[in-house]
């Protein structure tokens, strides 16, 4: 049976994300999965970044329903997604912004719809993942569909993330951070196969040359470049924090300066 | 199939968690689910707002596990209690304070009883999570009740935090912040339908004014009123914390000087 | 159904834990239960000591999986193990050790084999948890065994992690640390039956003497013995930090100086 999987920045200090799975249970008999609710507060590009990493990973017809909703009880609306024979659901605010990214996308968002107010249960103004999200997903978990979605909605008005595209030019390629893991690892938009033999990239304070296979390629310490685990370039510094070492975050530019193959 | 849900201030770092749910798995096939593990130590208070805020969101006959045990070993007894058509699982120290609580409460606590430990099994002294609620909490979803409950109990010799309760006088009203979430919310036990047209509110070292519909209603650093997730007076800063700038912790009194309606 | 469990340290910060799970469920239809992401980045000892205290709690077949993986695309194995009636899948690094040491371990390790990489998807060099490890415990648990097990390896050939053993000596007893848990409780390998009547332990910068039945036995601020919640000593501070109180770590030396029965 596909599950029902949660991100979110609630936390867990707090009952929220409970809540969020006692709604999902009372409408559903679907297993419920936490992927994570330590996002940082407030962070779209984090609850972005991570639906991309997790959705294919997940049986079809799962229903991914990310809450990160700073702008929650305004006019941002409330939406079901279908892309890569999964559902989405959560607000629209960017969340799926990398699905469909044109590099480091892969599938595009083929319908949205607003989503329908759960009939006969009052939705508050401060927590629609639990009065709105939730029952739809739980919804569209057992195949009611008529009960989650409301208007069609047009797939290219959804609001988008400016996160700027990976470019190669005749000098190199130029991308960003996308990520920063746990570990300070540095998650970059380059897809791997556009790197030439003997990449040059250049990140935060640091030149770091050569693809090594694993951490284990080079002395403790030292940066390294590798394939990430989902086809891009990350920068790592092994048994150490890439960011702070090479003073790199999210957003800035990567350059390689080799000659694409 | 209604589940367990754990909540306790056990962390996630040790494994104390999972050899409960180990135990409770071992016990029944039910779903089992984790609201928190995040409690500050210790804190009965805030496991009993948890078990407010989630009881009546899961399914009618979830068995709900709090462990917050600050005196497991002694003489507290352990319990299990029925309310609201759930059950309730943990030591008998104040956890159950809020489902009867006379403003903020919903459901009272008709039966209690003494746990009978495991047949066959040793209980250590100071993990009755996992030798006593655990298994006892399995028995309970299995519908095995007479493996998990002893001696009846009297339902006002529950202990009880001392909670002060909200008060409505000729000047105003006087409430308490019953908690402070992630985002730095103060939740009050005051009911929205208390306050008049246009309250104002002192808490803290502010005095805040009218209830608005959303975060999204005042600009980013403004304090601001929400009819809470639970019915109740919220004081938030839109993008801040209301505990740190309002300068307010739980248990500060709130004072609201418009005439109730 | 016996579950998946894992343990990692990949954090809930990142999304890794979630992938993970997903691969799971797409293999598989058994629960997912997380004992924690949350151990010490790299710190397998931590790892081996969660995995000896939840293994048996579960039910029969229960596949565990845990990832603390420094040296992942390096030449070490990645295995399977069987023992205890349980699965143990994971990376060859000494997660396995407290399994069966020959104080505090129970149960030997019967079987080991080298994972079968899943037939026809890639394995990344940076993320065996979610490319090899996560479809070997799905295979495992639908009693796929052959999907998952290559070749067979000798039980004596696994990596073990250097723990000195707990000694009985004429002058008394010598253990160690081995686990401080989030309550700063200091967690020995010295099985409580070792201990004569008035156990005298020295720790840290502390002697403390005869065994407590329950925290509540003595006063907010003492230091004291405990039988721990799997058969060893613990040394424990009521309401306080012992690791900080008697400056002691995990690994530190326990010396009991009473005679042993």
């Amino acid at each position: 049976m596909p599950p029902v999987t949660l991100t979110s920045d609630f936390g867990l200090a707090d009952s929220y994300a409970g809540e969020m799975k006692g709604v999902i249970l009372s409408g559903s008999d679907v297993p419920v999965i936490d992927i994570t609710h330590e996002l940082p507060r407030g962070d779209i590009w984090a609850g972005a970044w991570a639906l991309r990493r997790i959705w294919m990973r997940f049986p079809v017809d799962t229903v991914h329903l990310c809450v990160v909703d700073p702008t929650v009880g305004s006019g941002r609306r409330a939406i079901a997604a279908r892309a890569g024979e999964r559902w989405f659901v959560g607000p629209d605010n960017g969340l799926l912004t990398f699905l469909d990214h044109e590099i480091i996308g892969i599938e595009a968002v083929r319908s949205v719809w607003r989503l329908r107010p759960p009939v006969g249960a009052p939705v508050s103004s401060t927590f629609h993942g639990r009065d709105l999200f939730a029952p739809a997903a739980a919804a569209l978990a057992r195949g009611r569909l008529d009960e989650a979605l409301g208007e069609e909605l047009a797939p290219a008005s959804l609001a988008r993330l400016a996160v700027p595209p990976a470019e190669r030019g005749p000098e190199g390629l130029a991308g960003i951070i996308v990520h920063v893991d746990r570990f300070g690892n540095l998650v970059t938009d380059l897809p791997v196969e556009w790197l030439g033999e003997e990449p040059r990239v250049r990140v935060g304070t640091a030149t770091v040359s050569g693809l090594a296979d694993s951490y284990a390629d080079v002395a403790p310490g030292t940066a390294l470049l590798t394939r990430g685990s989902v086809g891009t370039l990350e920068v790592s510094v092994r048994d150490g924090r890439a960011d702070r070492e090479l003073q790199a975050e999210r957003g800035d530019t990567v350059l390689v300066e080799a000659a694409p193959r």
